[in-house]
């Protein structure tokens, strides 16, 4: 039988350090079941110890997922492990990944530790958390660019302690195929108890190579475990693709010979969840969760690929869950229809209550809109307001007008905490004039960093979905709204923003904690 | 001397081909300009037989460029090579580049050929192109998947018969590195006149693989030409991405040990560009020419990544052409300011006549938007009304309006062939109120495809960039518009893709024509 490859998705941990990306703890649940629904075999579902929000999002997933193993990522001292395996501590299926840097560079002017002192605490390190459990992923930080015998020194010393799984970063997608995965089968080569561990890669995607870079781990090198993320989610130029790297081993099953667990019709839904709760926009021309990247997905359906769909296609879209967008449900779809079509897409409802609350936006959006897409579903579900949400500031009502040669106004009423307020502002177009609006009653001192808008399915009467991402004292938000009235959108979004720049939860800056 | 990698643009041919990435002649002339100054060997300028309008493009490219070689596409046979020659006429550095299909699979569904009359089409094709000039390209289509021993055979045919280059397609983007390098090392041993040319390598993505599959191509295979397009433009997955293979090569030149003669900080500006004519998107994890790939370019400045820029970066962001927003100018500057400006981001003026355009249309925005950055101006440019075109829908004026509980409602006022009519519409929002009140003059029956707003730069009073894709009897067009009123923007975006409906370029189907 083929070896497994395990498949560490890391969208909630590695994913979520983009600037912009942070998420909440309902968020990342949300994700985290589909990522179960996915089959992936590990979720690294955060850093608990990096903030008390994540530290919550951590325990409530280790609560919840029965099917994959959680993990939390964790500086190598026992504050952080002691904190991880108390988030961890309600799962059966967990564990404990701790890394510290042993890259020359990163030793002197990150951690500014010598060589020896990296080596003991990496060694303690994986000690205590074994305390825990028995399942412990250790990571050389910047590990490719580590001088290789003192890697050796301090993997070999690791296994050792106990570490099941040793991860090999790329923290800095500086490798190429070959190099790396030569890299990766000389430290096994090398490291007398290598068998003792699952070997893992974990690349970054700089200079594109991310996927080729972790497959070559794997082909060349041998390791047996890929992280990755869901649209290469990460920082800079992301990480690997879960959804290119699963396909590549399936359809090239031929070279790699190897088992993944993946159930690949749940790819495409965990796209669309991961981009529309994150605001990333997902290219047209990526790599299997791309608008184009099939050619009968792309709006045009040409004789030539229908005939000899081989001619062209490699994979089958239905396969990795693409679906044609279909009218499913009109205003007069009753609550059982709506219930029934829900499940058939997969969407998780926690309760009743989160039932209704959807079904009544339905409701609303079916009086406006006559056609009713999958997608408008699941767009209803993105939506904070259908999970119960402390939501601090809320609309009321929006009037906007423009005409050429005037100046655009709009007028708000707005719920804040509960009170009524109103207000009116000019600006350069309706968008701007409704922001202003409510910025001179919130007065957030806020900077747009980010704002776009996509229509969640073809046609003009198509709902709009706008993204907004806000910073304000170092700290980024995005915030998502969805309505067919594109200046409705906006402000849903602006407010779905600004509620989480008012929520109190303080976070470790990402990039100069972690980075593995 | 380290050996030189010729890099062959074909963002004007292969990522022309993307569904709805299709240009107009002044589009495709600009973005030559662009790939000039990027200093691309090559250019594939376009297909000169697939269409009128294509001819006509790829003349006007041969007539102008250069410092680049400018190269047509051609199928095997007489009458499409003579029309490349003709196109390529003006050219004093020209390329015919011409392709048939040897895959067994391609030339039994497709070509309905047997492998003996593929082999002497190849042959006599490349005869017949040397007639017109010594620089040609000739591909295998779908090479990779072809027999080795029939490939070798027609390979050494048309080589004997002057082809220059030899380009292995890896048309559906099946390869993975290893294999695909060691194929083209293979078939460079066994060719016996293999030295007589240089071997080219094109990949596509569709494993999100294509820039490592290329580099495999040339550190293995001993390739010494790579296809490539601006932003991984290309149909499906799209193709190998220009920006990353030319940054991994200059990144890791240890490795490749190879000179390649781009000017680097042309590429974010060609990035922008191709974006903005096409209206695919770049999603912000893009390695190089992503809105994150730098984390000084997010919008955050984190401490430890200043202070230490090589922890997390391994390349300069400004080496690329990231330049900071910057107010640069306001509704007091004049035209020599503007025109300064203009030079200094590299923006290409034919005329005085263009700048004066350019200058009005500045003095309007300046008019309603206080702060002008370099991306605004950069957006009046790809307006195309500024590039002198024939515009038979055009706004004249818009007023729109929408309120909580009632249905939106707008007034366009157009000139259709310079007749001003005028007319009214609700709808869901105001963008399709006002989309529906243009409807009901124009009747175009097109159906909307893809709709999406992007800021041109951060703050709420930054324009909105509108791109939507419209379809028509199986022809599909982009559309943009750039303006401070989001409703606004969509109604100009859709008369831009009107106005391209409206113009008659018969084009041949690009898929089922060609794809090496």
């Amino acid at each position: 039988m083929a070896d497994r490859l395990i498949i560490f998705d890391t969208t909630l941990r590695d994913g979520e350090q983009s600037p912009g990306a942070s998420m909440t703890k309902e968020q990342k649940l949300r994700i985290a079941k589909q990522l179960e629904r996915l089959r992936v075999d590990v979720i690294e579902a955060g850093f608990a110890a990096s903030s008390n929000g994540d530290f919550d999002a951590v325990r409530t997933i280790a609560n919840t997922v029965k099917d994959s193993t959680v993990c939390s990522l964790a500086r190598a001292n026992d504050k952080d492990i002691s904190r991880a395996a108390e988030a961890l501590a309600g799962s059966d299926n967990k564990r404990i990944h701790t890394f510290i840097a042993t890259s020359p560079l990163h030793m002197e002017k990150k951690l500014r530790m010598t060589p020896d002192q990296v080596f003991e605490q990496a060694r303690l390190a994986v000690r205590f958390a074994r305390r825990f459990t028995d399942n412990v992923e250790f990571s050389p930080e910047d590990g490719y660019r580590s001088e290789p015998d003192f890697l050796c020194r301090v993997l070999e010393a690791v296994i050792a302690e106990g570490a099941t799984t040793i991860n090999i970063p790329d923290t800095v997608g500086y490798a190429v195929p070959e190099l790396y995965g030569q890299f990766i089968a000389d430290l096994r080569r090398r490291v007398p108890n290598s068998d003792k561990a699952v070997w893992s890669v974990h690349c970054h995607n700089d200079l594109g190579m991310a996927v080729a870079n972790s497959l070559a781990g794997v082909k060349l090198g041998g390791a047996r475990q890929v992280e990755c993320t869901i649209n290469g989610l990460g920082e800079r130029a992301g990480n690997c693709s879960l959804e290119e790297v699963v396909m590549a081993v399936k359809t090239r099953r031929d070279f790699f010979r190897l088992e993944v667990g993946i159930d690949t019709t749940q790819i495409v839904p965990a796209s669309k969840l991961v981009s529309a709760i994150t605001g990333f926009p997902v290219q047209p021309n990526k790599a299997v969760v791309g608008a184009n990247a099939f050619a009968h997905a792309s709006g045009i359906h040409q004789d030539g690929v229908l005939k000899a769909r081989d001619t062209y296609e490699i994979m089958r879209a239905e396969d990795v869950g693409w679906t044609a967008n279909k009218i499913v449900l009109g205003k007069l779809s009753g609550r059982n229809a709506f219930k029934q079509r829900v499940q058939e897409l997969g969407i998780p409802v926690d309760s009743e209550a989160e039932l209704n609350a959807a079904f009544a936006k339905f409701k609303e959006l079916a009086d406006r809109k006559a056609e009713i897409f999958d997608e408008d579903i699941q767009a209803l579900f993105s939506d904070e307001s259908v999970t119960p949400h402390d939501e601090h500031f809320k609309l009321i009502s929006l009037a906007q007008r423009s005409e050429t040669g005037e100046r655009p106004h709009a007028r708000v009423v707005l719920a804040i905490g509960g009170k009524e307020v109103a207000s009116e502002a000019d600006g350069n177009g309706p968008v701007d004039a409704s922001l202003k609006a409510i910025e001179s009653q919130v007065g957030s001192g806020s900077e747009l960093l980010l704002y776009s808008v996509n229509a969640i399915t073809t046609g003009t009467e198509s709902q709009g979905e706008v993204t907004v991402r806000l910073a304000r004292a170092g700290r980024i938000v995005n915030g998502v709204g969805a309505d067919p009235d594109i200046i409705a959108a906006s402000v849903k979004a602006y407010l779905n923003a600004l509620n989480k720049l008012y929520t109190t939860t303080e976070r470790l800056n990402p990039q100069t904690s972690l980075a593995p």
